[in-house]
């Protein structure tokens, strides 16, 4: 069945868009702080892909047509921490980076093999009870310092690790 | 006839795809800077439509399919400004601002009846010489004083002027 | 009496090196937001200077020796917004712009005939119950569109006005 | 001899104040880019401390009274990068981070056992030749990866090792 609904794309549609456009993505960073806003722990999503393989990812997601980031932001916590995680979106839009994923690998640190994404990255502390749900296995809770170790950044393939390093640097975490 | 090669759109293409998915584009606002980095001047590019009126608006257009951001932002600036303008393009990709423009008004300060575009804004000074190009007529340099004033924001819709203000702003000139 | 602990400066020292050294500030705009992170209120302080000028201001003050910058934001958040706000400091410290004061008018957008300082500035949404103590009169919420309105800015001082028009724009409100 | 023109500091009151209050620095990490603003390798100082310990470091140093922070970052820059560097100052005054330099360990990554001083990182393209002077023995220019590398990052201590780090990450390098 092929979707109609202006706004969405069906499979067909979306395979041969991400051939033709880059697609716009948000990414989020979940982060528990303290009360001066300094970041204790960071989540990272376990995550079993279409292959069966496990690994380490944040979260993320497609922008659709005629949402507004912030939506999409909304929208994708929701998805991956489930609905009582009570996310702070940034009261700004500008992101702490804009990942380039490409299906090339080596074009930059991302890399994508299903299509171009470009990704607006936010950090987002949580405050609420975190419940993956879909195709996230299970929310682990890391200390900054463990989030850059060898061990976790080996799990986290297509820049993901870069990116989770690029965010706690940005909130000045030792990396 | 239709354009075949992956990464390029057709017209009919471009045309379905605005009408189902957020378009991704960069936006520059050029500068002239004193030795200091200080903006001493901004250039706004006096533009006519498709439907024959006139407006002012920044560097602006589409990222293509396997095309970085920092390089669409150079296609962009030299289509616009002509190839000896010289930009210097950011180090960092953190915009100034994400700008949402919508077809439907209201939603937030940009608009575009086109399209769903989301749009990465970068200050870019420019140290060349300007010929404008293509659609665009002239490049008109103002004081940021004479940028934010009434006379140049009435001739720039779409939410353009806000986001010249908002570049202003970022480089701590008054507003 | 003399204050001798270290950390601390009497009036004299202090006033010796306002006269020597720029001195650090933080500065935080309140600000309410809805679930999506937009702004959607701004607060600001009626405040009663010593020589009796009523003036609109944001919460603001000096960081102390051996303080951080977050603690700094918190210990003047809670001095001018009372002991309940629940201000969320931001997860980073990269502030939206650095105002500098200067003795001096017309240097900068900024003036403070006291001294030259430097003031990070950052938004902070709050959540809780603002109750403002000491020097200041009361708090005003203001829309976005209110707070740039002539009425405002023309009460706001120093630069002030200034600063609260970048706020909005790094949040992306209408300026 | 002591100094007592307004705006500068003897000896003795440097001390003084810096057991005070918090000094403000300003801080640059030089960088060469391409064309399209990407980093290709970054500058480092090798230099010689007051006891004979030899240290990398980055471009940094006090803001002095009354002068602009723009004009504090573009003196340092000529003191230890030559009068014929061509750094590129940055249109915006937001810094990529602000480091906190405290005389005691473990409060933030950063530390200055001289003083409590809070610095404005920004990332500065030069373009000229660079002739190290004053107390820099040399300028090694390393690419982005070398940079993070242990052993550049081992002879970078009280926190500089982290700041570059954190540099890169602004820009986009893998860190």
């Amino acid at each position: 069945m092929t979707e109609t609904t202006p706004g969405w794309l069906s499979s067909d549609e979306l395979e041969m868009t991400r051939a033709r456009m880059p697609i716009l993505y948000v990414e989020a960073v979940p982060v528990r702080v303290d009360d001066s806003g300094e970041v204790t722990s960071v989540g990272v999503l376990l995550r079993i892909g279409p292959d069966g393989t496990v690994s380490r990812t944040l979260v993320s997601g497609r922008v659709l047509h005629h949402e507004r980031v912030r939506d999409a932001l909304l929208r994708h916590l929701e998805k991956d921490l489930g609905p009582v995680a009570l996310p702070r979106v940034p009261t700004s839009l500008q992101p702490f980076t804009v990942a380039e994923y490409f299906p090339t690998q080596g074009i930059t640190p991302y890399h994508d093999p299903r299509q171009h994404a470009v990704s607006l990255a936010y950090i987002v502390p949580v405050t609420g009870d975190c419940r993956p749900r879909q195709d996230a296995l299970d929310l682990v809770w890391f200390s900054p310092q463990e989030a850059v170790s060898e061990a976790v950044q080996s799990e986290m393939p297509g820049g993901h690790g870069v990116l989770l390093k690029q965010a706690l640097a940005h909130a000045g975490c030792v990396i």
